[in-house]
């Protein structure tokens, strides 16, 4: 089994992979639609991208990309996202005067970046950053990335645990075509995309067959629509979309609305850190 | 009038400033945490902060921070978001090794950055930048800021229009303390947070009165909540919550939500640039 991911190895990425399936050969590939078109053409099996962040928020590209693509969600994991400041073995925090890593991870970790006085350098990957640093031998400069990327790369921990809010996890679906099986387990979660008219009451009318049927919903989310008079919504629900009392609500509320996309019904995969 | 924003002349927050009033004097400062801090302990009377941006979408600091500070928005507008990149009068392009802005500024010309081999340098600021090259007179390194940065800081624009969408545009809300009154216009938009029991029906229910008053809703996102059994919706409505049909509808919302907070109902600003 293959899965695709946005990244290099020891990548947040390549490490959701291995969680969704232990003995995958993750690929990693430059951007999120790299990774979508490779699942989508048959490329890779599968695919691993990031929906949310519990500090950045929704991530919009893949939210996009998944209504661009006949592609279905198989399951979804939280993986606790850990960033550490790692240089080549031997540096001390005072040889530093560089740290490269996604501008993204940047971010995440900007209180503990503001107390130094740092050149900060935007990479297209963290992993990819560590990489770099240990087969160019970059002495003084510093990279932020997973614990897995210091372990793979030789690189040496100089301060963890380093975000500004420690609760930092990302959310990643699993992705590949239609006529492959969600992963075991109940399906607990359902994402769907409902484009309604721009009109008064028209989502509370879209939401009434999920109230009716006890359907409890985990996540709404408007997005921008090109067509000025209709508005477009993503969805997560609870339940599986095959169970009566969810399909039932699904083909009324299909009735209300121009169109509605099941992304699929798929169970939460547990994280086991090491 | 005074009115502090995130980042240094030149900046878009600034020029959101001298939208929102075109002799205020706008006041930088380093994070959007220290904007909501200024106009909350009336350091600064205002404050112009962005809250979402049409290719990154929301902008999550900003939306917790307007739930923990009493500030109301007072106005809002839509500003194109043109990205220029420059550097010291005389470069060439096959002079520039480096390019230097904030992480989302890059984000945002990814596709022409990538066409290039360039070290790219995290920033906290596009204006800030523009100033550093400009004074330190750094030959070499190109930045990526606003046309204003570049007439500010006397650089030359090496390309105009880099960003991967064209449409790119940022809306700014114009915050201000409870006793400040909205800007001029027609209050047409209302912004607000509703917390709801994490119960299914909890949300069709508390749109009822939205939809039985015939209110339009133009934009919809559910919050994390740190507790467990509610959910936490921002919601933006077309009307004035002073409007006896929007005022009767709040009323009604607020018996079924744990919390309603209305955050404002301000007009929009038109934007004429130069």
């Amino acid at each position: 089994m293959d899965i695709a991911y946005q990244g290099e190895p020891g990548a947040f990425g390549e490490q959701a992979c291995h969680i969704f399936a232990p003995d995958a050969i993750a690929i990693g590939l430059p951007t999120f639609h790299d990774v979508f078109r490779a699942v989508d053409t048959g490329v890779a099996s599968l695919g691993a991208v990031p929906a949310e962040n519990s500090y950045a928020g929704s991530i919009p590209t893949v939210y996009d990309l998944i209504q661009q693509h006949r592609l279905r969600i198989l399951a979804d994991l939280l993986l606790p996202v850990e960033q550490v400041l790692m240089a080549l073995p031997g540096s001390r925090l005072e040889d530093i005067d560089t740290v490269m890593s996604h501008p993204q991870a940047l971010a995440q970790c900007d209180q503990f970046l503001h107390t130094h006085q740092w050149t900060l350098v935007s990479a297209p990957d963290t992993a990819g950053s560590a990489r770099q640093v240990s087969q160019e031998h970059v002495f003084g400069t510093a990279v932020i990335a997973s614990r897995t990327a210091a372990q793979r790369y030789r690189l040496e921990i100089l301060a963890d645990n380093i975000m500004t809010r420690h609760d930092n996890q990302t959310r990643f679906w699993l992705i590949g075509p239609p006529s492959v099986a969600t992963l075991p387990g109940p399906r607990v979660t359902t994402t769907l995309l409902m484009i309604l008219d721009d009109a008064p009451g028209a989502l509370y009318g879209a939401l009434k067959p999920f109230a009716d049927a006890g359907v409890n919903l985990h996540k709404i989310e408007s997005r921008p629509d090109t067509h000025p008079f209709s508005s477009r919504f993503i969805l997560e629900l609870e339940g599986d979309a095959d169970e009566p009392s969810v399909a039932k609500a699904l083909e009324a509320a299909r009735l209300l609305t121009n169109r509605l996309t099941v992304f699929g019904s798929y169970p939460r995969v547990s994280v086991v850190l090491p």
